[in-house]
């Protein structure tokens, strides 16, 4: 068996849309992570932005054998924090065990949404 | 040539839509497997949760020279497997043979669809 | 400067949708090639299918420092080949000269139309 | 810490749709870059066609520990260069400093958007 993943990833394309119009779901980016690992997995999250400093040490633990679908637009998943909306930014996550990532982000702005999904780059 | 794939795919981001109202086509996660080998893959799936244990050791074949496009909706592509709807989960597909994969998701809840596609992490 | 590209590229999700409503657009597939190099790069496509053997030795050429952005759904792009609709497929593309790729698809089977795009897996 | 990035990204896919009917945003392009090392990056775009010789040395610049997302449909991120819409083209960027990269495109030609998203191929 394989390493089962990489410990750094970076997301440069990061936009939380003001909440839209769906009926059913609401604007919202995610990073998903799969840990297919016997440990639980320590993430330290970094928001970079365009005219500040990096928001750091943003922490997130994935369970042994466990995925998570982490919203961006909810603070009780990021230790409370809030993130700015309809600001562009990036993201870069590093975990102490092997994981593997995946960035997507759903915008209802108008009745019919939109879906991106990419695996970010990673490293390590 | 080359060894024309990877053996071990992860897919972090997945998540099958309850049925929508498209008017040609239902909501659907695919997974798409290239073999241009001459032999055989066996491919063994495993599903990971994020508040249960994971469902293993389904399988699925993909003949030498084939595609095949996995419908993740269609139980009788899973050996029986009926997947949950409308939770977040994690794919990792393991291949005996060199395939190629790619993730691709069609959401048909409000009228007019989205669609979305990446090709996994890999290893090995 | 380095390769600028690889040699053997692989698209597992592939598939022509029939063609939509679309006002400005017409549904459709493109292999997006990116030539940096010195020198002319041939093409070699094979498309693969569930239920029967390869379509093999469709050339597309490349010029020397230039983009080209295959539309699937034009048989006088593929050295007249008209790709069958409305199945599943996948698609090898190998070059005798470095080259990178990326796929996309339009899809306007309803009014308002779905993209997606990704890198697909590559070698050598 | 590794590298944090590469520093030669490729973007075959590239267009820039006339602009569309969307209430709030108007269709573009955006290529987002994630610098996060202490140092700032320089990068030098160049836009490959299906007809023409490249336009070369774009310059852009990204801060030490910054985001941007640099808009191509915007003249005057790009050094003041307006880049031609509704043609295929293809795009090449070289940093000095290794960043991370991703292309999204968003396209409002009709009332409901589309988008889509990947990490580029790069290099370096």
């Amino acid at each position: 068996m394989g390493k089962e993943g990489a410990k750094v990833w970076f997301i440069p394309d990061a936009y939380l849309p003001s909440s839209g119009s769906g009926a059913k779901y609401e604007s919202h980016e995610a990073i998903c992570v799969l840990n297919t690992s016997n440990i639980n997995a320590n993430l330290r999250l970094t928001f970079y932005y365009e005219d500040r400093d990096p928001l750091q040490d943003v922490l997130v633990n994935v369970g042994a054998k466990r995925s998570k679908h982490i919203r961006l637009d909810h603070p009780e998943e990021l230790g409370g924090v809030r993130l700015r909306r309809d600001v562009p930014y990036s993201i870069r996550v590093e975990s102490d065990a092997y994981v593997s990532l995946q960035y997507s982000r759903l915008d209802v702005t108008q009745p019919n949404y939109a879906l991106m999904t990419t695996i970010p780059y990673f490293e390590g």
